[in-house]
Order: C-alpha cells, then structure tokens, then sequence
C-alpha cells in the first residue's frame, strides 16, 4: 500500500504530536479516526475539523476499517495494546509509531504481532515543550527528521508506505536507520542533552544565581524543563546506549578536568580548537 | 568622581568590548581616545566617530589625560601593562577592566597599583560569538549584567562611579559580587556551562550525527564554538573555583547514572522535577 487517499488512517493517542498529524494529513483529504482517552480532546479535533470522527472506547469499526494506524502513545502502553488489541486490526492493515526510542520495543512488538498486520517502526523528530492536541500544529514538521527504522521483518512496500507518511506530513528529511543506529544516534543527540541539562540545573543549589544568568546558561538548561512521565521512561527503555553515551560525555569531561587541573594549556586549546570546528558541521543549513 | 562628561576616557584595548563601551559612551559627549595594538581599529573607530583620537602607541599625552581608564584587555596583558606602564596614569585617574575572572586579577593588581590611582574592578557580561571593533554595537548592554567586585581597598566614591559606568553603558543590572562570589558564580553559570559545551562537542566522533541534529543538541553546542586564546586563559584564572563547579557537575551526573544502572525511575522523576522547577527561577524575566 503506497498512501493514497482514499485510505483510512486512524490515530491511536490524539496529544501534540498525533493531533499534529491530524492536522497535516487532513490537508490531503484522507479519512481521518482517532482513539484517545479524553472525550475532551476528540471535541476539540472535531470542532477544528482535523478528524472525521473518534472514540474513547475500542470501537470495533473504527479500529477494522483503518489501512494506515499510527500509535502515538507511551512506549509501554502502545505494547499493551498490541497485546490486547490487536485482533481488533484489519487483515493487511500497516501499523507505525512515533516512540523515540526504538531496539527496546521494535522487535517485541514484532514478535508478537499477527502475520497479516505489518509494523513498521518510525520516529518523527519534532515536538513541542507543550503538550496536548490543543497545542498541535503541522509547523513542527517543517526542517525536522522522520526516521523510519526497519528490521528485515519489514517489506519494501510498507516501508515505503511509511517513508512517503513521513513526506506527506512536512518532514524536510525522510530516512531510514537501522533501530541500534536510531538508538546510538537519539542516546547522543537527545538523551544525553537532557542528561546534561537535568545535571547542570540541580547540581548547584546556591541562591541567587538567577540574577547573574546570561545567554549560555539558559541555552543549556532549555530542556531541563522537563516532562518526567515520558523521560524517565524513555531513558530506561534505551537504558544500554544512553550509558554509553553518558560513559563517553564522562571520560571526555574528566580529561577536560585534568588538563586544567595540570594547567595544561596547550591541551585545552587542542580540544576547543577541535570542538569548534565540529560545531561548524552542526549549524543549520 | 562622579562620571560627568567633562571626563576624559581612555579605553586600552579596541576590540569588540572596547569598541561597544566607545561606542555606548560617545552618545553622552565624553571624549573618548584609544590605545590599541591595529592602526586599523583605530580609523575604523575614527571613521565611526566612536573615539576622538587613538594610538597604536603608548601615548604620554593619551594617557596622562585620562580621568578614567577602561582596560578591555587578555587578563595577562592587562596586569603586564599595569606593570610597566602605570607611571604614565593621570594622577587621580580611577582605572577598571572588563576582566571575566576576579580573585586571580583584582588583588594582584591591586597590590601593585600606584596609591594615587585606583582599580576598581568590573565584569559586564555581555558578549557576541564574533569579535574585533567592527562587530562593536551597544544592543549588547541591554538585558545584561554589569558585575562591579569592590574590595577593602577601593573607596565609596570609586565604586559608585565605576556603578555609574554601568549604568551610563545601558546594563540592565547594575550590582557589587566579592571577587570571590563572582568568581564561583561565573564558574558555575558561565565557565561550566561552555566546558559542557565543548565535551559534548568532542566526546562522539561518529559520523553523520549532524544530520538528525535537533534543536536540543544545537543549544547545547552553541557555545562550543569557542575563542581557545580567550577561554583557556580564563579557565586557568580560575581554576579552583571552576573545578570545584566541575566535580558538582561530575558528582551529580554520576548519581543519575546510577540511577539509570538501576532502573530507579522514582529518583530519575524526582530530579527531573527538581529540575523542571528551578529552571522556571531562570526564564528571562
């Protein structure tokens, strides 16, 4: 199945990023369901005619007349329900996801998937620092990644069904990375920020400091404002690579401290000399 | 004294800083020369009609006319020129710096300062990623930080001109720190934060990273790209204040590893709590 739109997609978790996707696939004109917790937020989604209709139960019909079903949930919960659900899919129907980490849940989900409902894994890199369908917006896509992560479970077709999902959405990149290149790749970039930021906004507790804060500080302490429900579990989730990456952050840091600790000049120059030229690869395009 | 625009102002060193205090100060009417090492710096400050008269030389006539002299120098060549040049001071001249690190500067100079000339030391912090007169602009002033760090040995009157300076500058936030309190402030809030910057800049060599960059890991790393002679100077300056800020960091991020280790995920919320909310005291006001 290549998406076209005489498809019916349905959206399991309508908060800021699957109300996101509301927004951006109605444009197209597809059939548009949702399932979420809250009565509140179907409301809302209907009044800004993002979908064309949604429930708080497992409606049976909802559920088996959707081709394309995107679970944006909680990790542990999008397992739970395939558990418990997943009979409720149509026969051939695609399943994809917007979890942030992936090795952990890919192959479970996998395992024990029916033979004839296809899953595959993707990330879209976007989001906001609010939360809720009332905050979502089709903006979030533009100059962002959709990383589509397949196992050799994965057909060709489907995973091209899921690259042109990521396109029709607004992603500026639309790739594919293996689940442990995804996780290595999201412990540095994402997770281990968010490590180091958490540090650094608790580790001292001197008072006042507020009053002196510059530029460099609040950039670096941006995503310490954090949502601790999803964070805490998406660190244990990619538990492996994210030590890694925070073993890594430590050495690098503890060589740092012992140059200056020898007034090792020369060397402190060396590592700022380098870190400069490999920011200048990190810039926007 | 006061500052009052009869004063003439002498600043040594026209960089970017020096060039933004000339710039910030000829709008009040003060005369204004310069000593700095480019003739080039100097015709562009003429040509901007930022400065009256500059020299590329030690200027008797310069210098000995100055009622109050702003070094806008490397902190090793600032304590150099007081060294070998304080005979040509303006007897009376009030003399301050715009050095980034305190104890390591203030007392030294201090100490061998001529009795009739008085250092009044100060840190305004405020900066841009590029340097040089030409980049000077007085937008920088604004929202920010002037730090004056008095010691027993400067007069009421000194520093309240010196505060003045500040405030004539177009800082935002005018205040006295220790030398001592400054120097662990800006070793936490500002040094600590760029030695992040730039271990996470160097820490992961992979390939390709660069292309799911995101938002978080750029704000991280804005500050990684970094003025080597500057920075490792002040690192060194300070080095005690800057380690004890580095094994804070150090020790706290051990403790989330930890728990990471050992799928505490009440602790992890916890200091992301924490976390969340002291980042709300930082938001710019």
């Amino acid at each position: 199945m290549i998406v076209d739109v005489s498809k019916k997609i349905l959206i399991v978790g309508l908060g800021l990023l699957g109300g996101s996707y509301a927004r951006a696939l109605k444009r197209f004109g597809f059939h548009i369901s949702a399932i979420t917790k809250d009565q509140s937020s179907i409301d809302y989604a209907m009044g800004e005619k993002i979908i064309d209709e949604g429930s708080t139960e497992l409606d049976e019909r909802i559920i088996g007349d959707a081709d394309l079903v995107i679970f944006a949930l909680y990790p542990h919960i999008f397992v739970e329900w395939i558990e418990e659900n997943q009979g409720l899919l149509k026969s051939g129907a695609i399943i994809t996801d917007v979890t942030g980490v992936k090795g952990s849940i890919v192959y479970r989900i996998q395992d024990i998937l029916r033979p004839d409902v296809e899953f595959v894994p993707a990330h879209p890199m976007a989001g906001r620092e609010v939360s809720g369908v009332e905050n979502s917006t089709d903006k979030i896509f533009a100059g962002a990644n959709y990383i589509v992560t397949p196992t050799e479970k994965n057909t060709p077709e489907a995973i091209q069904t899921c690259m042109e999902l990521g396109r029709l959405l607004g992603f500026s990149n639309v790739t594919t990375l293996s689940p442990e290149e995804h996780d290595e790749m999201i412990g540095f970039l994402s997770q281990l920020t968010h490590c180091i930021a958490i540090t650094l906004m608790t580790c001292n507790e001197k008072e006042d400091m507020e009053k002196f804060t510059g530029d460099s500080f609040r950039d670096l302490t941006r995503i310490a404002r954090i949502n601790e429900m999803m964070w805490s579990e998406l660190f244990v989730a990619n538990k492996e690579a994210l030590l890694e990456q925070m073993n890594l952050f430590m050495d690098k840091f503890a060589e740092l401290k012992e140059m200056l600790e020898k007034e090792d000049v020369e060397g402190m120059k060396k590592m700022m000399r380098y870190s400069t030229e490999r920011r200048a690869l990190f810039d926007k395009k």
